[in-house]
C-alpha cells in the first residue's frame, strides 16, 4: 500500500493527536454498512469480485478490440472516463495496443471535429460507457460514432465494434445493446460512477490499453486488504483524519500536487472522488491540483504567500521508473555543470523537497503519499488508498459520499431548455 | 472589447452597488504610473509597441523557422511558455506549420523521454524563453535540446535552430547568445513573465504555428484603447470591482469555466496571471478552471452543494467558428432525436446556459464573459480584458499586482540542496 508522510502537517495539527477514534468509527461504519449509502458501498470488493469470470471477458473483449482496431473510441462523462483516462496516461499505452481516445465529455463542435480527424480512416472500436443509459453528453456523442461505424463498416459489422458498458436494469443503453447484440459490460449497482474504474468502466479501456488489468486487480485487492488495518499506522485514517482537522482549523482548499504530467488525469479522477463525495450541504474541502515545477512558477506565489487556507498533498513514487542524464556542457556557460550526469529525477526530488520546506515554512501543511510508481501496481495502490480516505473522510465529516443530489438541478434545466426550443422549431 | 455580463451575480452584491470609485482610482494609478510596482506595467503597451520593427523581426524569424523545421521546441516555464501555449491550443497551429512542443516546465524524466520521441527525427528549432536566463528548470531543459541540435546538426550549424527570448540586462542567457550568434528577441525590463505573452515570448511561437500576429497586436491594441474608458461601463472595472466586492463577501475561490477543451492553458494562464497578482500578504482569491460539460459531472455536485465560497466565471465565444450536427438516428433508440439535426454548439450552448441558472439558484454567484471567436481576435480581447482587470483588481485589494516576492523561497531551498548534494559526490 502507498506511504503516507504527515511530518510536513504535524506544525498545523492540534498537539492532542487527530481523531482516530472517529476514523475507526467511520472505517467501521463503512465495512459492515451501517454508515449512509452503505448499498454503495459495492467498491470495496470489486478487485476481488474481478479476479475470475468478470477478468475473463475483459480480457477477451480487450483481445478483440486489439485485433479489429487501431483505435477505441471511449465515450463517457465523469466517472465513466476519468479513470480509465487516468489510468491510460500516467501508466501509458503498450506498444502495439489501439490508441484509445476519448469522447462525451464534450459538446464542442471544435474538439469533436478535432476528435474525428484525429481519427482519421483508422480502424476502430467503441466503448460507451454509461450506468444510467440516458446521460446527454454520452449519448450524443455515441450517436456520431456509432454513425462513423455504420458508414465504414455496414451497420451489422459495426454492431460487432460496439462495446456498451452500463448498468444492470434495463436502461435505454441495455436495451440497445440488447436489441443489436453488442457485447456488454455490467456497472454493479452498488457502486457509483466516481468508485468505479476497478469495474469493467475502467478495467476494459485499459486493458485494450495493454495495460496488465489482472495485476491491477491483485494489487488492488492486497491494497485494500493491508488498508483494513484498524489502528492509527492506517494511513488512510492519518489522511482522513488529518484532512478533517485542518478543514475544522479553517483549511478550505486542497492542492494536489506532482510531478508527473502525465499524472494530470489522475489528479481529474481525485477531484471528483473527493469534490463530489464530500461537497454537499455547505461543507467540503475544494480539490484543485498543480504540476510541479511548473506550477511553482504560477501557483507558486499564491501557496507560499496568499491566505492560510492551503492543504498541500504530494503524490510521489517510489520508482520513477525511468531516467534521463542531464548532458555536460563544454564551457559551462550556464554554470550548471555541477549536475551535468545526474538523473533529472533526483534534481526533480530535490524541487519537490525544497517546494515543500518552503511551503511548510510559508504556512502551509503538507502531506506526502508515495505510491510503489507509475504502473500497475502503483495505480491500483492509489485508487484504492483514496477511495477508502474519501469515504471515511465522508463519513467523519457527516455526509453521504455516494450521492450526488447537486448534479441533477442543471440537468432538469438542459432537459426542460432543449424540449422548448425544440417545440418552438 | 469582450462582452461581460454581470447579471448572475446581482442577487450576491451589495445592492449600494460596486466600488467603482476605487475601481476607477486604481485605472488612474495604473495609467499614470502612480501605483505599486509602475516599473512593470509597460504591457500596457506592448500592442503598440510591437506593431512596427519588432513584429517585423518575429515575422521573419517565424518564417525562417518555418522553413528550416517541422517542430520548434518552445523551452519556458510559467509566463515564459502559457501564453504562447494557450495562444496555439485555443487558436490552433495552421496547416504546414511547424508543430509546437513544450518543455522546461518539467523536470520528469518520463516526460523529457516522450518529448524527445515525439520529436523523433523531425527537423527542429528551439526557441529557449528565460528573462533572468538563470531559471534552472529551463536551463535544463535547453542543455537537452541544444545537444540533440549539435548531434544532429553540428555545433555551428545548431547556432541557426536557437532563437533566445531574453532580457535585455546582460544575463547568462544573452551573453551566450550573443557569444554564439543565437538570434535574440528581447523581453521589455517593465514586463513582467505572466504580462509578457503580447511580447516575443508569446508572439514568436505564436508566428511560428502560423497565427496572425499582426492581427492579435492590432486587436490588443484597439482592445486596450477601448477598455481605456472611464466609466461603470468598462468591463475591466466591472470584473475587477465585483471579484472584489464578492471576495470581500467571502467568496475565496474563482471558478473559470468554458466548454471548449482547447481552452485548457488558456484557463492555466488566467490561473498564473490573478493567482501570482493577487495572491499575497495572505490575501487573494484562489484561482481554479473547469471545463463544462465534462466538470459538471465531477465537480457540479461541490458547485451546486458544496460551501458558498465560489465565483463562477464563464468565457463564451460568440462565434464557435465551427458547426457539428447531431445525427439522425432510425428508431430513435435513445429518445433524442427530437435533437437532430442541430449544432452540437448550440446544444452547449444551453448546458452552459442551465448549468449557470442551476449554479445562481444553488448560490453560487455568476460572472460571464464572451469574446468574439477562438480565434486571433478573441484571443487578443480576452489576454487586454483579464490583463487590465487583474491589475485594477490587485490595486483595489492593496497589493502590488506586478511582483512575485513568494517564489524565491522555494529557488533559495532548491540551489542550496542542489549544491549540497553536488559537494557530497
Amino acid at each position: 500500500m502507498v506511504k503516507f508522510d504527515l511530518g510536513g502537517a504535524v506544525p498545523f495539527l492540534d498537539p492532542a493527536g487527530l481523531d482516530y477514534a472517529s476514523a475507526a468509527a467511520a472505517h467501521r461504519a463503512l465495512t459492515e454498512g451501517l454508515g449512509q449509502g452503505a448499498d454503495s458501498t459495492g467498491w470495496l470488493h470489486l478487485p476481488k469480485r474481478m479476479t475470475g469470470t468478470g477478468l475473463k471477458s475483459i480480457l477477451s473483449a480487450a483481445n478483440r478490440i486489439r485485433n479489429q482496431s487501431e483505435v477505441l473510441v471511449v465515450i463517457g462523462i465523469g466517472g465513466s472516463c476519468l479513470g480509465a483516462r487516468a489510468a491510460i496516461e500516467a501508466i501509458g499505452r503498450k506498444p502495439d495496443c489501439p490508441e484509445v481516445l476519448f469522447a462525451g465529455h464534450t459538446l464542442s463542435p471544435r474538439a469533436l471535429s478535432a476528435l474525428v480527424e484525429q481519427l482519421g480512416d483508422r480502424d476502430f472500436s467503441v466503448n460507451i460507457i454509461s450506468k444510467s443509459g440516458t446521460t446527454l453528453e454520452p449519448a450524443l456523442s455515441f450517436r456520431v460514432f456509432k454513425s462513423l461505424l455504420e458508414k465504414k463498416y455496414g451497420r451489422s459489422a459495426a454492431r460487432r465494434r460496439i462495446y456498451a458498458t452500463t448498468g444492470a436494469d434495463n436502461n435505454v443503453l441495455k436495451k440497445a445493446a440488447d436489441d443489436n447484440g453488442y457485447e456488454t459490460f455490467v456497472i454493479p449497482d452498488d457502486v457509483g460512477g466516481r468508485y468505479s474504474v476497478l469495474s469493467a468502466v475502467g478495467l476494459l479501456p485499459m486493458a485494450a490499453a495493454g495495460i496488465d488489468v489482472s495485476a491491477v486487480a491483485e494489487h488492488a485487492a492486497a491494497s485494500f486488504r493491508e488498508l483494513n488495518l484498524r489502528s492509527p499506522e492506517n494511513p488512510a485514517w492519518q489522511y482522513a483524519a488529518a484532512r478533517q482537522q485542518l478543514y475544522r482549523s479553517g483549511r478550505t482548499i486542497e492542492i494536489l500536487a506532482c510531478s508527473e504530467p502525465s499524472f494530470r488525469y489522475m489528479a481529474d479522477w481525485w477531484k471528483q472522488l473527493f469534490g463530489e463525495s464530500e461537497g454537499k450541504k455547505g461543507v467540503g474541502i475544494f480539490p484543485a491540483s498543480v504540476e510541479y515545477p511548473a506550477d511553482l512558477h504560477a501557483m507558486g506565489q499564491y501557496i507560499q504567500e496568499g491566505p492560510r487556507t492551503l492543504i498541500e498533498t504530494v503524490v510521489r513514487f517510489a520508482d520513477p521508473g525511468c531516467r534521463f542524464s542531464i548532458p555536460f556542457e563544454i564551457g559551462d556557460g550556464d554554470g550548471l555543470n555541477y549536475l551535468s550526469g545526474r538523473d533529472f529525477g533526483s534534481v526533480s526530488a530535490v524541487v519537490t523537497e525544497a517546494a515543500r520546506a518552503a511551503h511548510t515554512l510559508g504556512g502551509v501543511p503538507n502531506l506526502a503519499i508515495t505510491a510503489s510508481d507509475m504502473a500497475e501496481q502503483g495505480f491500483a495502490e492509489l485508487v484504492t488508498f483514496f477511495e477508502l480516505s474519501c469515504a471515511i473522510s465522508g463519513y467523519m465529516l457527516h455526509v453521504n459520499p455516494f450521492d450526488q443530489p447537486g448534479v441533477e438541478a442543471y440537468k432538469e434545466n438542459m432537459y426542460r431548455l432543449l424540449r422548448r426550443e425544440s417545440d418552438n422549431d
